[in-house]
């Protein structure tokens, strides 16, 4: 099964940057920790630095899948709403070489 | 110094599908077996089958520097222009978390 990878852009509120990075930080950590099919989950930031793009790269689509079901992956996502200056918009890709 | 990222946007011509693979697949051979701080250099395809997007991350601008500076990748960036049906995009993007 090939591999799938996400390029998510958030965003984010000026006044709601650090609980932002709080919150992204946690789920950075908790998935580095606990998604061995996570083979990259990064936050990286735009060259004019206003929006962020989560790259993430999953070693076949059920790992994605199976991130996505996570429910400290969703309740994080959920405290990360509130902090959205417009909606996250996520890219879907499939893994070529 | 922060990792940085680049996500290159590539639109090629139908019929020259094959010959960008093949140039794409020894650029990324070459990468993987002699760039050490190349953290990641995939090629994925967007969910329309339609337009490729390389994603990579370096472990440093110096290191993205250097990987633009090798003459076999310029080389192979050359070969892929005639596939072009319109000009690469390149996203630079600052490696935060």
């Amino acid at each position: 099964m090939a591999q799938v990878a996400t390029i998510v852009t958030l965003d984010i509120l000026p006044d709601k940057d650090a609980e932002f990075r709080s919150i992204i930080e946690a789920m950075i950590a908790d998935v580095r920790a606990n998604e061995p099919d996570t083979l990259l989950y990064c936050l990286t930031r735009d060259a004019e630095g206003g929006r962020y793009r989560m790259l993430e790269l999953y070693a076949s689509a059920d790992a994605a899948a199976a991130h996505g079901k996570r429910e400290t992956i969703r309740a994080r996502a959920r405290l990360i709403g509130p902090c959205l200056a417009t909606p996250v918009t996520i890219e879907k890709l499939e893994g070529i070489l």
